[in-house]
């Protein structure tokens, strides 16, 4: 009892802050998509590059088009002359979480921020969607993830709930997410935050050699051509 | 034989245009999404309406958020002075189907188009999505329809090569939508266009009354108000 006092009564904080990513943000995001594709086993199909993703992300304001919300934790509160304490698009959140032993991360050195003493622990990449029956637009998160050993802390309902925020403050109708049949864990996570499986709905893709097929064999003929 | 020849040699030609929607196509666009409503069991939770369709559609330049592409028909050609023949932002497509025999269409007056003696047969709505795995966009196709009487003929085919074309153009990496799975017409359509049925992901709906729990609970403290 009197070793545990001498600890904070509930734990071991670790501050968490989830921001808008920027362009210095891609090296991280981009190693934490390759390790989504492990864990979903398809290192098969990762083709991002940091340079794919430099061309296609951050060219529109955040919400508009493709987002993306970077977690980063910290064991001491985040410096207050940091540059992403404030953003003119988004108020950055910042919650203390508390695990009975300390955070050991081996990918410290590799996930370190470009504030002192903070590392990036995850991310939530989210777009706008629109829904014809409701004839309203909504969010639809593509991927969502927290590093292995930050995982059980609710940092990934944190990441989840800042996009669900975002909607409510837009009026926005719906945030949608597909999840890996199998994936239980996931589903009773996204279940338990009340979302509604959707068994039902197939997802049908059109990729690679289908695309490039259709586009030459189409019988389109532009205006004038016929 | 003799009676045949007395028509087009392969049948009664149905002139078919695609061009990019806009506002003056709302009435339009609404009554088919109720349509798709009725033909999926979800007139519960049919909410849109035209306002909210003009609130939300036509904001940004097409192809970088929600976009409509309307197929007209005609039993003429499409008029030469046409203001949709050209557009800025995409070439119209043309066609000519042809079908055994002509086609009888109830809600003529209903769905008329600006062009005299045009009609409108159906659209697509899509939009950008990216796929963090292969790092570039793509689009999602999230309603496309042919009205009834316009079936069977190519023209649902035509809608979607329009955007795979586009997403061929853009360089895009795939065209993704979803399909209620007991829909076998559906499936073997997209599958015949060389499209994936991914069995394993399901999609996870947050809406409505748990958006805004999850609002109203969340544990997320904005910076500076721990």
């Amino acid at each position: 009892m009197a070793a545990a006092a001498a600890h904070h009564p509930i734990g071991h904080p670790l501050f968490s802050r989830i921001r808008l990513a920027g362009p210095s943000d891609i090296p991280h995001i981009h190693k934490l998509i390759y390790e989504i594709a492990v864990y979903e086993r398809h290192t098969h199909l990762f083709s991002a590059t940091e340079s794919s993703l430099s061309a296609h992300l951050f060219s529109y304001p955040p919400f508009q088009s493709f987002t993306i919300f970077i977690l980063e934790v910290s064991h001491e509160p985040f410096p207050e002359n940091s540059p992403h304490n404030s953003n003119a698009n988004y108020s950055p959140v910042v919650r203390i979480v508390y695990s009975e032993v300390p955070v050991d991360d081996p990918e410290r050195e590799i996930f370190k921020s470009e504030d002192e003493n903070v590392v990036v622990a995850g991310f939530v990449l989210f777009f706008p969607n629109f829904s014809a029956l409701l004839g309203k637009p909504g969010f639809f998160v593509e991927s969502v993830a927290v590093r292995k050993c930050y995982r059980r802390k609710g940092l990934g309902k944190m990441l989840l709930s800042a996009v669900v925020n975002q909607a409510v403050e837009m009026d926005y109708g719906q945030v949608e997410l597909v999840v890996l049949e199998g994936n239980e864990t996931a589903i009773k996570f996204y279940e338990e935050m009340g979302a509604q499986i959707l068994t039902e709905w197939r997802v049908c893709d059109l990729t690679g050699d289908s695309l490039r097929v259709l586009h030459t064999n189409d019988c389109i003929d532009h205006y004038g051509e016929l």
